[in-house]
């Protein structure tokens, strides 16, 4: 039946995140780049377009205009799904009439600025049967899959505690005022929302946390700073934890950690063994066992459970990465786009990708945890 | 100007190296699939193609005819170079046709099976002007082209000894007799020509051992094995090698070390320092001194090299891997395929993937290899 | 001179910590075992004592008995230090007698079972003049003082951000109940104290960070738990911290992280650049920059401050371990055991080992821990 | 029966060797330094006892007094145990000497310079059933030793595949010429014998290959450097290994490793896994299965061996190092003295120490190993 026919709202030259969903998108071959709305200024937006290899007349100057012209395209020549890669801000409006218009939406996290604005769109996603995917991408990788099953099949026994980091170091200092693109508008109240660092890596946190385990996060105590003078907005929060099943955790997402480089870990302690992975060398997961030798599964390695192999693309020690595991919320995103197009509907908890609700959670933690970092009470329920 | 338009040779259903190539080639976006003859059997290869959302008609039942009637399309429509990821046998045919044709060519290793079909290839790259590129993939990784960098630096001074492992385990035992098509024909001499795991994974261990101290091996001494019964082929090799600066070194690779999965990693020492680096842990280079403390260099981080850096898609911390590098080797060859378009002309050395010369050294060191280790004298001259 | 002559209270058969500080105390030749008070049962003391190659008349059925003869034995025969390895509940008394006796004292951490008797210890060992040790042996280890020495020095610049870990998992069941003696009094709130995993190694956590770092806890927030049913004391500790020079920070200590083994971890970061170093991987002290690539300090290796290389054995890639970290405490305290037979006096600062301050600062934590996990108020002053 | 009385041969001031070995014979309280000969020069060996508590009257100024006199003692005060740490030329008359009065023998390795010195204290050994002892310390290591029982249980199946390497760097530049004492006769033909880096430390890479296999080197091929100009000896060793099962192998040594620390580490892989050791690292020890997770067995952790668990001092994540290993070794040999002296005889084979006999094998690898260098043949007979 083709590729999927996707545009791309934002990700223009010089953006970090838009490249990655493009790779993402292509890597299995499963999508087609067929028009853009790159940036704000039609002009990089064409050239953007036209550095992607596009025809010109799809290379539009603003997202209006594209979901406007394409909705009207024929249907095998119109684009499917609208990947939507702009700072926070601008993820809402583009989010929203692209549901509307019915089109498949793949955004960038978090959902958008507001609780109001991602409620609304959650009832639209609803409302409209919209296959709707949050790039929550470091669920995507397999190891972190197994985790999540080796926890569901009871493999560590009940849960107690729960330990995540994620400490970077590139916003040390107070790199916004140098106009680097990727920090001005991260620590902008106006572009981020009410979150710096909780927002943009917290989310990533709480989600991995939410899917591996299976628990839910259910009060928490904030300390957010913000500790690099003249910034708008936190760079670094620490949290105590407090799980629906009575386990004890805690969080840190930093962005001063100077010298850290994107280093996401997790580690999870049940009444039998406990686990623990680390982003920054993703095939591997270490088992800790209270009786027994500590085991390393590895991604595409023997003993992996189905949800975790299939995540694979190659055998064991050809290392799979950061784009291998943001792909793989694109596949899975087109198997739901597919299924929907050749049946009509779509049960998207068939498939294993982020979805409008962990949007929507991720902003109620955004909420949370700023709230908390303001009181004076211990907990704050989630 | 558009995607290069790709065809392929091989890598149907099942097959691991084709799919490696086609997710290398998408990646970045720079070349589009557009036809192919997947497999011998003209059913199966059809059946791929649909798979890959290709136009039945420019799924070819065999590669002739395929590179017949492509050469007859329109020159906006036709390929402009083609993969070739058949079992070793099945190279030089299509290479040669492809090349006379006037097409690119982009092979996997081993070159092809005998030096005579390798000094042949070489002319007639040489004679068509062929943007030829053979896929020693695992000098595409950003580490690797920072230890180059370094090397031809002299940020080690004088190079003076050199380590190169691989082992896998894969083969530890006679799979092949129960019909697994990666084993059944690489242990086959008909279809993998005089080597088994010397060819197959050998050319990798003396490419990069090459590529990265810009040494060349001078005389080496093996110890080569076939340590399953029954195997037709050899599956473990020892080597001492001399290099032609006076550097010491060994090469061990092995595909009955059980429980390794591809742990290709080099050691180099020179007068003032020696760097390590691992394939299965690609995004790291540690790099000792004599007298000060080690230092680890990190893809996309800082003290890059230029040729290293530029070869990094993600910010430190976002690990890069096999894919990556592999298609880091096809962004190269893309843009020497662009060059030779835009001015008629193009000089490989000025880019960075392993060419037809970097084919037949390995076809050189098979045959040195085997010759060694069926050989009394200590030393054979490479 | 001669060796130190060294009693021992406490450390017979079966105790874990008492055959450590016989290590530590015989590794560098520089203690002689003389005495001891091994245990309550006169007969089992006797028993460790002959095992222990001592002559039976100076092994005592109990401590009151060996200070009390020890006292009375010409001055080049009589034990010169104590060495207190019970468990908490018997170190202040024979802690007191010996002060009182002028005799020289290492003790085990924590000092005590509540303030008051912290308080008063430390005024007996001022009025005194007492050498007083306690094993905080954490702080002993090479690396541990290279980080203290490169922060003091400034090299990382301001520290902002400090995360402590110490996860073990020996109480992840309830072992206390099989009669396993190490489990059994540390459980005991009547051998303990108020606290469990807080005392036992959130003291060892909150040490070594101030130690490292220079700083204070200012203020802490702490979620304390008993996450195995039955048990009497903590079992997990999980806390908020803020330092006295604004920096924000995390401790975590557990004893029922299922799979971990010893696993005190800490990481620092400051303006420039941050390090972290791992107790079981103690040699080696990673240091990531902002800005230039990461270096990795070595015991035994290049580059590390006097601080830290004169507490180095041997040369770097002989790992020294936990034995070795406790022996720089002995060594440093038999340094100021000398110092004070020969000058009559000795000032403690210019000594590297954890005195009777690091002690009552313990018992501080301790309680400080226990009353922010008992309090709805966020904050607890330190 | 008291502690073991112990003289030192050699180990005065500025000594390696002898600091190891003191703290070795120290750590588990068996033994007790009595008396030494520490120095050529008298007053330097008087020096040396002095900082080492010994009365002044047996601090003796050469070893052959230092016998003779002992010797003479009350057999309640005379030492029991002679250690040996002079540099290789001055190992065979001292050990002679011992074995004949009676004294039982520690012995730094190598053995001592050839094979008639070898050969002759081999048959003093016998003949006056001297407990010896050869410091190969490696083998002490507790993970070390789970590997020989893991091989010798047949847990990985047949060995097909053994790899040694041992790489240094501290003999990079000719630091010899600087008068560095232990590089002056290490490098110096008439002190260290034919070899240098084979004698060094491929004997024990010798030594641990075999005691873990359980197989025995039956034929080898060298190349054997000098790769420092104006060395006399070499430094720097690599080889193909045949083993007595037909199991194939490498082995490199080399001091001239730029940056290398004390790297000595060995794959060993069969039929069913492999496992790897690192000396660095020695706590852990990782197999890799053909078909199941990989394991890593840890120190003091479960799923040992008992040769393992008894070599063991502290609990799991407690690290234990080269010290620790090497008292291993000290602590048999204390349990063989004493049975002798309980018994009147011992069976060393009831014992896990190295011996004569593995004295004498370490000799045979350096001639063989410098025949093989000076050979065109490829294969030289163990």
């Amino acid at each position: 039946m083709g590729k999927i026919r996707m545009g791309m709202i934002g990700g223009g030259e010089g953006a970090f995140i838009g490249a990655v969903h493009r790779m993402a998108a292509y890597l299995d071959g499963q999508f087609e780049l067929v028009c853009g709305a790159f940036n704000s200024d039609p002009l990089r937006s064409k050239k953007s377009g036209k550095d992607l290899h596009l025809p010109d007349q799809r290379v539009y100057s603003d997202w209006q205009t594209m979901l406007e012209v394409e909705a009207q395209l024929p249907e095998d020549t119109r684009m499917q799904c609208v990947s939507i890669v702009t700072p926070n801000h601008l993820h809402f409006a583009p989010a929203k009439a692209s549901i509307v218009k019915g089109f498949s939406v793949i955004c960038d996290k978090p959902l958008c600025l507001t609780m109001e604005e991602a409620e609304e769109l959650q009832s639209l996603v609803h409302k409209y049967d919209c296959v709707f995917a949050l790039t929550h991408n470091y669920t995507g990788y397999p190891m972190v899959k197994q985790a999540k099953a080796m926890i569901s099949n009871g493999d560590l026994g009940k849960i107690k505690k729960v330990v995540i980091a994620y400490p970077q170091g590139w916003l040390s200092s107070r790199i916004e005022s140098t106009g680097q693109k990727q920090a001005s508008w991260r620590t902008d109240p106006k572009k981020s929302g009410i979150a710096g660092s909780i927002g943009d890596i917290g989310t990533h946190a709480e989600n991995i946390s939410e899917y591996i385990t299976g628990l839910k996060i259910d009060s928490l105590c904030a300390d957010i700073s913000t500790l690099v003078d003249g910034r708008l907005l936190d760079d670094d929060g620490n949290m105590l934890l407090r799980f629906n099943n009575g386990a004890k955790g805690l969080m840190y997402v930093s962005q001063i950690s100077a010298g850290e480089e994107n280093n996401l870990q997790i580690s999870i302690y049940g009444e039998k063994g406990g686990l623990s992975w680390k982003q920054m060398s993703p095939n591997s997961l270490k088992v800790q066992w209270l009786d027994k030798p500590t085991q390393i599964f590895r991604s595409g390695g023997p003993g992996l459970y189905p949800i975790a192999s299939k995540a694979c693309r190659l055998p064991a020690g050809h290392p799979e990465g950061y784009i291998e595991a943001f792909a793989n919320i694109y596949s899975e995103v087109a198997n739901a786009i597919r299924k929907k197009k050749q049946s009509g509907k779509v049960v998207l908890s068939d498939y294993d990708f982020p979805t409008i609700n962990d949007g929507v959670r991720g902003m109620r933690f955004i909420y949370k945890a700023i709230e908390s970092g303001n009181s004076h009470d211990k907990w704050v329920k989630f």
